[in-house]
């Protein structure tokens, strides 16, 4: 039998506040998706004026970030024609998101969730994603 | 060109709130979406111990209620062998949710957007789902 | 509690027609979606001769415009390997168009839905879908 | 944080072990599909002589049966017309399945995966997967 440490919903607003924080700042609404560390939808919030797209598009990051343990932003730098990685961007339906801004969530070590941003430019959803990750880890402590 | 009201990020909490009130009372940990008056998502909480299946049958009960402006368990009575609405639902995939447990959010006679339930029986679903109405046209008064 | 503005059948009738009179001109039969803010059909017209894989390609491109608030041409031009955005492409199960011919509909700088065009280049597309809005503009006034 | 305690290879083992056994005990070659306690598959194995279309369905009633934490005869028992579960069968795509065959499997009270077969009659599935759980509880203490 394995045991396996997950975000709990107490954890989830934490990562929500945190990136929603930076992202008022930055001044861009985002959709935030936070997942546990299989995968599942954990808690979700869409800022006013965040995009439709956005909606799935943060889920989709966060899963990918959760469930393959890696930064979606690391499978990018990757997934270039030429490469053996590329391709990946299709994978699942395209829910498998190779676009920056899904951050995997660790503790101890272990990837415990992921959180996914989506409505501002790539570099903003991944500097919201780690603002979101820094206040959960500085705040749970 | 039309003019739409809908719900906004803390109309959503609000929602969330009475809806995790009712659940935490009856003792059935609830996965609770909320989505503005065309159906895309707005808000969502997996409480501790909500099922996995019930992420995405809580997200198509408030989708169906909103979009279709319609309570879902108004659907199932009628989504019988015999009736001209039976088969309906099958329709976008599944998506359409005849399930008991979403009902539509109304403002002034206006849909402005719905709210999900997925995680106890129908009966519980749909009481959860209307403390969470409740609660919203009480507080936002 | 938002207040949403969005285009009507009767905004929608005029940028189909600014956008098959631009079609005729140029004698290339299209598919020609509208949609409103949030991505949802408010009408759609395959001219005679019109292709089959544009029907659904129109439909993706308008929802990824006013969804997104961004023309798909935007979208491709940075959705090449190596971007952060690429992948961009398989979101949503494909529906996330970027193949230019899809642009947002703004009113005094707000958008208030998309229209999408395909059955020829992108940039008899493009054309056309400007010459839509164009005419809509204009028009309403 | 959320501890969680979910089925490993080794036990998924002993489950696929005491299914075979009872599929071969009948002569009716089965598809038998473990997940864990989130409904991510585990391990499958295909019985020579299983069907086809059983590879799908076995892996849905063993995700139905976790994520949900109810037998798939559960769903079945009261996803009938008029009953406000019915629809319920069509949730997720589909991947909600209702058809005998699929069980959770509990540890000291708690769900940590599920189980399921498919390839025979459902009582021939359902006495399967029976089988594994019991040949798990025995062999694993």
């Amino acid at each position: 039998m394995l045991t396996i440490t997950r975000l709990d919903q107490q954890d989830a607003r934490l990562l929500i506040d945190g990136a929603r924080q930076k992202a008022e700042e930055i001044g861009v609404p985002m959709c935030i998706a936070i997942v546990d560390e299989s995968g599942s939808l954990v808690a979700f919030e869409r800022m006013d004026g965040g995009k439709i797209t956005s909606v799935t598009i943060a889920q989709d990051k966060a899963f990918t970030a959760a469930a393959a343990r890696k930064a979606t932003h690391e499978y990018n730098e990757k997934c270039v024609p030429g490469s053996l990685v590329f391709g990946i961007h299709t994978a699942l339906g395209g829910r498998l998101c190779v676009v920056g801004g899904g951050l995997p969530v660790s503790v101890d070590g272990e990837v415990v969730g992921g959180i996914g941003l989506s409505s501002g430019t790539p570099d903003q959803d991944m500097a919201c994603a780690q603002a979101g990750i820094d206040h959960f880890l500085k705040t749970r402590a």
